[in-house]
């Protein structure tokens, strides 16, 4: 018997963080919830990080997902904009793995050639994809929609990579 | 009257977060502990994560400093260790600012210029400082040196702080 796994997307960010989360079974998908999470920009960097990790956490406990997936960050010839994104990344990997969950990473042409079908696309494309997925899929920000792809390509190749354990395993007994 | 202020300088680092606690007093400084937080190398990137938290907040808690000071990473050219150190540094910077510390930040050359009187000089100048302010300190690893140097840093710029403020305070009185 099948069970249906909720998962949790993070698109990551210093200025806003994505989330999306999504249930999956077998090959249907349901939308769970989205949204952003925000830092003050005017604050200083430890109090942005302690935002970002105190509306994930409360994201997590509300919605209780099985497994995470964060997107593996693009990086730019902009080292200090790199910086900035890695410190943000480094609470959104943290905060999934700390409530217990498997925290997985794609890099983004992974995530658009799951939801898109093939590695290159723009952002309307994705979002498109996300409501042709899942037609009651809300998204209030660019990065909440990131995060439903990000969470749609979790759950495509999660199942792949269990598909192919229990044929390997199969084949092994 | 002067007020002892305990102090945690933290030198990031995915693989070794070195952190150092020294205690202030008006001019002098005293060595409380110091050490390296370790990830393991063939853990997945959130698991290590989680490693340097834990390390962390677990010093934090036994040590109970009033404030924190954090490198401000050197950006390099390569990307990708920037991405790696950003990570570590969100966490860095986390752990002390969810225990309610202030968390201040300080570029590798205002170190060097605190602890060596200039801003370049290599690891052997600042460790031989570290030494001649605070003969009973010790360190595991140069990372652990380093954060010394950083909360000597700390202790020397928040004084400047409060006194030019005090002096302000003052003459507007």
């Amino acid at each position: 018997m099948q069970e249906t796994i909720r998962i949790i997307g993070i698109d990551p960010g210093l200025r806003r963080t994505g989330w999306g989360i999504i249930e999956s079974l077998g090959n249907s998908l349901r939308f769970v919830g989205s949204g952003t999470v925000r830092s003050e920009q005017d604050a200083d960097l430890a109090t942005r990080l302690c935002q970002l990790h105190d509306g994930l956490a409360t994201i997590i406990h509300h919605h209780m997902p099985h497994e995470a997936a964060v997107e593996q960050t693009f990086v730019n010839k902009d080292a200090t904009a790199t910086l900035k994104l890695g410190q943000a990344r480094g609470i959104a990997m943290l905060v999934p793995a700390r409530a217990g969950l498997p925290v997985a990473e794609y890099a983004p042409n992974a995530v658009k050639k799951t939801v898109i079908g093939v590695g290159h696309g723009d952002k309307k494309q994705i979002h498109m994809m996300v409501k042709v997925l899942m037609p009651k899929a809300t998204f209030d920000t660019d990065d909440a929609a990131d995060a439903l792809a990000i969470a749609i390509c979790h759950a495509h190749h999660r199942q792949s990579v269990s598909g192919r354990l229990a044929a390997a395993l199969q084949a092994g007994g």
